[in-house]
């Protein structure tokens, strides 16, 4: 085998590459229009103008109840002197909505008139069309209903029907094929094997394409192989309106997918100066849009969004909506290298009446940090970082009220967190908790730099043997909070089922046939292992693996079962999720630091009445074993200026 | 027949209604699970919480191009010490993505390594899972993925798929039943006759309850039956979740609706104090929500919004985001009555860098004017109105993109504009032109209040005979603009087919056996009237049917047309438009004002050159017939101070 190094044929800047995506799009035509009905054309886009067929209302009618008469019958009646109309010949009984009979142009208020036997009397003249609702009131016939290339909505179905219209023209919805290449990749059900990678993207973006009013077809996965893969994109130009070749994250057939395009057609542009993304080719067959997307699940996200959103909607006739956007105030500095146009994941919380933008994790091939985001930042290429406390633009992945619902728990990560969260969702549902595991010594920090509304800790001070409190008290001493304890948890050595390698105690970590997984730096768990190596009298770097950091316990523990290592220290939860063996230290507290002035937050009320009162939540948190509730909800300590 | 007087049981102030609502929802549950494909999940709400049963990546592999090693077997290496790793024993080539190969802990990059033969040289030691992509480091097994009622999107399909999951539990779509009933309704496609009503407001709502996430079915149109409303209630009860009984816009059949359920179940509350909308019933039948909408079409948009979007979401586990908002400034002055919510109707659109929002026409059977509106502003019970330039919510009822590439054209009606708005959308998707009919006068009025972009205007100066310009320069003395030709159109009599009533010019309207319908005061066209009765000595008020205005051409066409009047001042177009006869009274030039600050608007530069450049357009408008377009976008008259 060859190791190949990857070249981008160019490395264009982000702006030139949407202006040259754009001068292609410019020149290609939406859709042949087909006909719906009215009835099911939500969400279709009209390929002509609606006009009204009829008018509506359709007859003129009486906008009261009364009697219908003739105006010209009513003239000279006053106070002074009545007029009679006799029933039904002069005045006819009609109720709200009744057409009005033949002839007769006004309508009389029930309240109006006087009843005597066969006639009614009256007391004033009538005006023409007094009280009638007239024939086109609401519409007009001939009235343009909806323009060419409009969006239709459940008003403008009602106004079509209402207009004489059953059926409307609209564009056929556009049909991307999507192709997944590379041999290591796999469909979704089939056996997962090592080297093996479950193809998630094609339904990722074929969803996006659902989103945005377009059809889309997975095409089989195609392994590393020219002819094939232009067999398929052939078959596949011929029949949709648009094709993307998802590449595989294997450098191979990245190559591939250009070579075949070039071949095939033309290459647009090969490569943008963007992070994550960089490596999307577009290019055109037969005037049709071919995108060759990156593997990696958030490049493919991002770059589908920036240049197959503006071709869908091309297709439709329609320009895209931008994201909603909303300000929001970096919680600490973000480098970014000059010269690439970057797309940073944030977190955003309302804390105070700020929203907080707080980066998280940048890997391309973090899905999950793409779930968990907020919103996307987006720093321009000429920018080396962006300084904390500055304003910047946050473009939503969520609602505004979705993320004004959102408590921000930043700290030490524990399983039974997620189970809170999902009670949270379950009981409110519209509240969510969003974790983000940095380690209880970050939460203590994002709690005072205002990031977070709650942190988890489990800090141990070494001289007083006391969890959280001294630190709180060094670390957070002019916030007023309360420390609400949820459980206490066993915490030890995660091993390989069986323990094959006879690990018993922290002195084996020593051993140069045994590969440690540690915890970042600050993280409660880090400073429990820091203070039993410095009681043993161990250097760190005696031990292998130690500058290697997970930052969660299911990091560790998944890092056991795969083999990347033969010990960690964490939580006895973590290794019965995994079925992995477990040498107990020590048992610790791990509480919620919330900071008074979020106290009387609904959202913080509601996730406080689930630690203290709510059964089942206890229930499950005991079901995941190796916890002691017997103190949940209890608040430890209490701080106030 | 009985004329009866409309009673409504409570009357109850919109947040109490909203309360008692609430307070009815919270017994109720979301509806069943069901599993169905990840892949086809998409807009679908979690019913249980999401973890992931495999880990992503699933094998360890490399991040970077270069070999594989045991990280043990490079110790010592160094610039002065360079060791030597036998390929492939001990360093196997690997690309990005590619798995590790079993006992392989580490990458080199291939840029850190000399080649020497079938060895390697490295200049120093390697850390372990240096360059690795570990098991877990996106997502780890039993991690929570997706919490209970959770709107699934496009990536969480992506995270569940690559988390080892293939279906997931949702919540069933809830399933509403919508009964039409009333006599006079029919549906859509059914032959139209006088008293008949398009059930236009089943498939209105039914597209809400599709957007929303539920499903709906459309029953059988129920007639004013008690019996057989009973019946069918009775099935739609047992056959879904909730049930919307749409009264017919007549009278009786309201109270049939509140009989019905009161005898099936139990009435919640009749009546709220709001407009449009008051007489909305909300009910329950063995604890399934039963609503009672209100036949006028903005009365039922306005209440189902209010009351059924929550029950939706609330048999779907969710919370339902409230319409996006934006701070507007109101045009004009509005009152209102103290004790009513109202729900105004706006068109809304970005003057200089305010949003300035112009209320419109305010009848609950106005469906168009709901099509048209950008926006809804409520205006609390206890406000008796809102002055001028007061700063209010506009909750948006389309996007903002769409609001800001909007061209707000107030003044007098034209087909011709129909005809030049669809054009611009055609041409240009992202912009469109909506119109306010309120006449010439109030178009330049309203170019001063800068509440329009542009105004159409025919306004005829008796002294000097000359078009626009002279009221231009009373009116808009103070604003840099230019007044642009659109059309010289045909202006006179219209009347009906065949002229029965023998009508030859403005005299003949003082007959006692002709009825005229009127245009608004300030619209060109009535000042052309007036002009023309004045000349004859006509006073007013020897004309039947002066004081019943229409606000456009069409309106006055539609009065002719269906026997409301008998003649009409109008354009030739209008009469053509619906075949109808026409005695030409006066050529007049229809102008477009544009103040100079919006000409480089590029929506407004889109405008202009569809005017003057696109022979697609002038040649439709000649179509309409009746229209001299030899100056179309000629600039008659500029401005400037």
């Amino acid at each position: 085998m060859k190791v190949r190094r990857r070249i981008y044929q160019s490395n264009l800047p982000l702006d030139e590459a949407l202006k040259k995506w754009q001068a292609f799009l410019n020149r290609i035509s939406p859709t042949e229009e087909e006909t719906v009905a009215v009835s099911d054309s939500l969400g279709r886009v009209t390929s002509r103008a609606v006009f009204a067929k009829i008018s509506s209302p359709f007859f003129h009618s009486s906008a009261m109840d009364g009697y219908a008469v003739r105006f010209n019958e009513t003239f000279g009646a006053s106070e002074t002197n009545p007029l009679k109309l006799k029933v039904p010949e002069q005045a006819v009984p009609v109720n709200t909505g009744e057409p009005l009979p033949d002839g007769f142009n006004a309508v009389i208020m029930v309240e109006d008139v006087h009843q005597e036997g066969k006639f009614i009397v009256i007391h004033s003249p009538v005006t023409p069309y007094q009280h009638v609702r007239t024939v086109g009131e609401d519409i007009v016939q001939t009235e343009l209903i909806l323009p060419e290339n409009h969006l239709i909505g459940p008003v403008d179905i009602g106004a079509m029907l209402a207009g004489g219209n059953t059926e409307v023209y609209v564009r056929r919805k556009p049909r991307i094929t999507i192709i997944p290449t590379g041999a290591e990749i796999i469909s979704p059900g089939e056996e997962l094997t090592k080297g093996k990678i479950i193809d998630s993207n094609s339904y990722m973006i074929g969803a996006m394409v659902r989103q945005w009013g377009g059809e889309w077809i997975r095409d089989e996965i195609v392994p590393d192989d020219v002819d094939l893969l232009k067999e398929h994109l052939q078959k596949a130009v011929e029949h949709s309106d648009a094709v993307v070749i998802i590449a595989g994250t294997s450098a191979g057939t990245k190559d591939f997918t250009s070579h075949v395009i070039e071949s095939m057609g033309e290459i647009i542009l090969h490569g943008v100066s963007i992070k994550p993304g960089r490596p999307i080719i577009l290019g055109s067959i037969n005037n049709k849009g071919i995108i060759g997307l990156p593997g990696y699940p958030v490049s493919a996200f991002i770059t589908f969004e920036l240049f197959a959103k503006g071709l869908v909607y091309r297709l439709l006739g329609m320009e895209p909506d931008p994201r909603d956007t909303i300000t929001a105030y970096l919680s600490r500095s973000v480098h970014s290298s000059l010269g690439h146009d970057e797309f940073l994941r944030v977190k955003i919380g309302k804390v105070t009446d700020r929203y907080i933008a707080t980066p998280i994790r940048r890997g391309a091939g973090a899905l999950m940090t793409l779930q968990r985001a907020d919103a996307i930042v987006h720093i321009p290429a000429m920018n080396e970082g962006i300084a904390a406390n500055t304003a910047v633009q946050a473009q939503l992945l969520k609602s505004i009220r979705e993320i004004e619902g959102t408590i921000v728990c930043i700290g030490s990560h524990d399983n039974a967190l997620d189970i809170l969260a999902n009670q949270l969702k379950k009981r409110y549902p519209a509240f969510s908790l969003s974790s983000a595991h940095v380690g209880s010594m970050g939460g203590l920090m994002a709690i005072k730099r205002g990031e977070a509304h709650i942190a988890g800790t489990h800090l141990l001070d070494e001289s007083s043997g006391q969890y959280n409190i001294p630190f709180i008290e060094k670390l957070l001493k002019d916030v007023d909070l309360q420390l609400i304890n949820l459980v206490y948890r066993q915490q030890g050595l995660i091993v390989k089922k069986g323990n094959p390698k006879g690990i018993r105690s922290i002195e084996d970590l020593t051993r140069k046939d045994v590969i440690f997984i540690n915890r970042q730096a600050g993280s409660g768990t880090r400073l429990l292992t820091d203070k039993c190596l410095r009681d043993k009298g161990i250097r760190p770097e005696d031990i292998h693996g130690y500058d290697r950091e997970e930052y969660t316990h299911m990091g560790v523990a998944s890092a056991v079962a795969s083999g990347v290592a033969d010990a960690g220290m964490g939580i006895l939860t973590a290794a019965v999720a995994l079925g992995l063996d477990f040498i107990p230290v020590a048992k610790e507290r791990y509480d919620l630091v919330v900071p008074v002035k979020y106290l009387e937050m609904p959202q913080i009320e509601a996730l406080i009445s689930i630690i203290t009162e709510d059964r089942e939540f206890k229930s499950m948190v005991q079901n995941l074993g190796g916890y002691d509730t017997s103190d949940m909800g209890k608040v430890v300590f209490e701080q106030r200026r």
